[in-house]
């Protein structure tokens, strides 16, 4: 070999070096995230931007996730369907949106008088729950993340006291999903209703009473000049899930490096948002207890013993009906049973201290 | 320029660009982590090997940490000046073993009848909390991580039961730092004891009792087998915050997608510990409760009380010393106050309503 072909080939060995490097390092996933959420909507969208930034940022920029709002690209509830065919590779919002698919997803997310946000992540990073869910949403080609949480939420806004159940007869809630149906079994009329109706529908009358989220929320969409009774807890919601989905295929495509970091990011976002509105709900109790025209109540025990009854009920004929739903509510339920009894000795107790 | 040149040209300009696409993506930070905790010990130290493995994993290998458990390298309460000084790139532990330092220390990890875990991560990502930690830690050459929590802990373990503050007269116990000397005050003689001689100190009768983490650690310790009585809540740990420490000049070297590594690594691990030390708590507490000679009782009413009030005296006294812990205090001690009124009507109200 002459010289001039040694160097020839010197080149050409770096320029193949160069591109295969660059193959490897710069190759850039273009993801989009559609989400369940109003655009920017607070602690719930804006978490789940923060989750998608922080993927970006710790890629250097090799996955870019173009994020849309509810609506944006498709309307919230189709956010499952469209990943799942791989529209978009990412989607954000919560399980029991779906419960339309299979029923079971709702325990990914919460049942009224079920685990709250600390326990629910015991079971589902350390109890088997995790699996059982990855299980579930396979068959729909879709993997799916714990990706924050709202803490337990409040009971909601209603024009009349609630004294006891005999006041919930006739009481047009807007309440959606497996609440509305508690609700409905102790005489009131559940009406769902998107985010953005509900403020004028109370205001007007439509409806008598509104759950929605818990102070934070609640305060920024004025609920407090619509009705003035706010009653709690959230015995419906106390502690949800909120998922981030990813397209089954988009996420075995990505090397191991960059599914690690979907991976933490979504579990960060699971620690942050939870802390977002732990904080960001205390503040905004602050603001709303400081209102003289707003009465903050508890459910009366035996309105929140009728809600537990027909909890129950429903629970049992959904075990009955859907084989799904039974093993992974076992899972759940076995679960439940043996944290209560640490919850009790711990965190209740110290809390029972505080307040008593 | 003849072609020959100009092929020389390509080859020197394709090696140059490999090695120069090599030094940025190819750049490998070999890190050493220092722990305060026994190597491998189960939740605290499983979970800063799982940090510093999601690290390695999310940057393909761009940062290699090497870990070192408790006297491996340095012994446990040598972690914090030898991070600082660079001796290791990074460290785990709690902030409270540092309070020789700096008596505010303590305030992030806990403080006795103070924030839970979950009101903890509110106040330090966004109450103000994380920024002050990162403004004390700046002055040592660190950056702090919460990076985990225990959640509540147990009272602890005692030979004899007890039933009054006079049973604590003379009592010896392994409890160490600010819940030491609030049995002080109440008649006790606090110990300061190494995790690995606990369990033979109990048994042999050098100590009456002895508190250590909760039912998970407890049970591993074999604490059973050295006393009877098992006491609840941990008022002096009721969500303890653990810690990554960074040194500054080390985090500052990474580049944008690595630091951002660290930070979700970091936040991801204070996700899944608290998850794991429920769950695994609640399992290891059902074993404990299956045992016919264990008596699990909570403190008598009087007890909590005169703790709670030696730790007022505490608190009032380091206050009046201490500069530093005085202006943290002030923003921990605002925000408790503000999210102790959340706290009652959701989670409190729940759980209420679950075991009344």
């Amino acid at each position: 070999m002459k010289r001039r072909d040694l160097i020839l080939g010197a080149g050409a060995a770096g320029i193949a070096a160069t591109s295969k490097l660059k193959a490897q390092t710069k190759k850039t996933f273009k993801w989009k995230m559609v989400t369940t959420w109003p655009p920017n909507f607070p602690g719930l969208g804006t978490g789940a931007i923060r989750m998608a930034k922080s993927i970006e940022k710790a890629s250097a920029g090799r996955i870019k996730i173009k994020i849309f709002g509810a609506g944006e690209l498709v309307p919230a509830f189709e956010v499952f369907d469209y990943v799942s065919i791989g529209g978009a590779e990412m989607g954000h919002g919560a399980a029991y949106y779906w419960r339309g698919k299979t029923e079971a997803t709702q325990i990914f997310t919460a049942l009224p008088f079920g685990l709250n946000a600390m326990e629910m992540n015991g079971w589902l990073y350390y109890g088997g729950g995790l699996e059982l869910y990855r299980e579930l949403y396979d068959t729909f080609n879709l993997r799916p993340f714990p990706c924050g949480n709202s803490g337990c939420q409040m009971g909601g806004w209603f024009k009349k006291e609630i004294n006891s159940v005999a006041d919930l007869k006739g009481l047009k809630m807007r309440i959606p999903g497996f609440g509305g149906e508690v609700l409905r079994r102790n005489g009131g009329t559940p009406v769902a209703m998107p985010g953005g109706e509900i403020f004028t529908a109370l205001q007007t009358g439509t409806i008598d009473a509104a759950e929605w989220i818990g102070p934070y929320n609640d305060l920024t969409f004025g609920m407090h000049k619509a009705a003035k009774n706010y009653y709690y807890p959230g015995w419906h919601e106390g502690g949800p899930t909120l998922e981030c989905i990813v397209n089954k295929d988009a996420y075995s495509e990505l090397p191991d490096d960059l599914k690690a970091i979907v991976d933490i990011a979504t579990s960060a976002t699971n620690d942050t948002m939870l802390a977002e509105f732990m904080a960001r709900n205390a503040f905004a109790l602050q603001q709303i207890k400081a209102m003289d025209d707003i009465k903050i109540s508890p459910f009366p025990k035996d309105v929140m013993k009728a809600f537990k009854k027909s909890t129950e009920e429903i629970i049992n004929e959904i075990v009955g009906r859907d084989e799904r739903f039974a093993k992974i509510y076992r899972s759940y339920s076995d679960y439940k049973n043996t944290v209560e009894q640490w919850t009790k000795i711990s965190e209740y107790a110290l809390l029972k201290d505080r307040y008593e």
